[in-house]
């Protein structure tokens, strides 16, 4: 998983029908300053740090069909470990 | 997935029978100026916004047998997001 | 498989409930100084160079359902060959 | 998919009896200079652009049991649009 | 696959069970001097230039259950086209 600090929402009104209703956030990884886009059930906030999985791992979380998202936050990170 | 801003149309007469009839579009990555080439069913144009999944869920995407794509456009970015 | 170094624990209590259980170690990429966090159940601690896998060859070491985990760590490296 | 240019072939004789035979293509990104190697069955030759498949969906477009192949040429980009 | 030159051994004897015996080799790649570590079964030695394939096309290569193994060498480069 990589750590990354959430910078804000990502919105798309214009996409395949098979992506599922939800938030994408826009994650910054530690370190690198990289970005990209997860998908996001837990409600995290922008500035909250979070784990994210990705690839073939984060569209097996959802129930079949997979949908086609390859980045998942698979939690928050607790504050007294940032 | 990533944020991309694309940046033209990508032509191959000749390739291999399995890849899908459609639109490979090339596209910058956000922040980082790394080019890729993604499949796209949306008819997203130059300089439009989109979000790329990449990997086997962008294969996954597709009927099977699935084809030999590795990366999907899954979604335009609402301009209000840009 | 990547060699690395733990350099600490990660804690996530709100977390999707697919997570398994167990220890989420940073660890720090050797030479590039980028650093993951993988999925650990050898107890490696910190300082220690481990051997991590990713991708879902990490998930699918893990009994089904694979839990959306990334990074798992497979190894510790012996010491005399750090 | 990324695209790149053919700089040359590697030849392996003493391989994995799973590898197919064919030809093994060493591209090089384009922007970035990074290189990998390419399975091409399109007759791909030096000099020439071409877009590259990674990842199981190049070893899943052989047939099953699917090859040990983590990077396929899928098509070779018309000079039009080079 | 990335084209990269065999550096070293890497030894680990506190493992997953799963994880096959067998040698792990560190490889540097091919012009970013990058390092990673893949396993081997074609005897490759120090200074060898191999093909390695990343992934779950790696793991796929064993008799299931496929072990949490990402890197596997293919074959070695012929020197006379190193």
């Amino acid at each position: 998983m990589i750590r990354a600090t959430v910078v804000g929402n990502v919105w798309s009104t214009r996409r395949l029908p098979e992506v599922p209703n939800g938030a994408f956030l826009e994650v910054e990884v530690e370190g690198t300053g990289a970005r990209l886009v997860a998908f996001d059930v837990l409600g995290a906030g922008v500035g909250e740090q979070v784990l994210v999985s990705q690839g073939s791992v984060a569209a097996g979380w959802f129930p079949e069909p997979h949908p086609p998202v390859d980045a998942l936050v698979i939690g928050s990170i607790d504050p007294s470990t940032e």
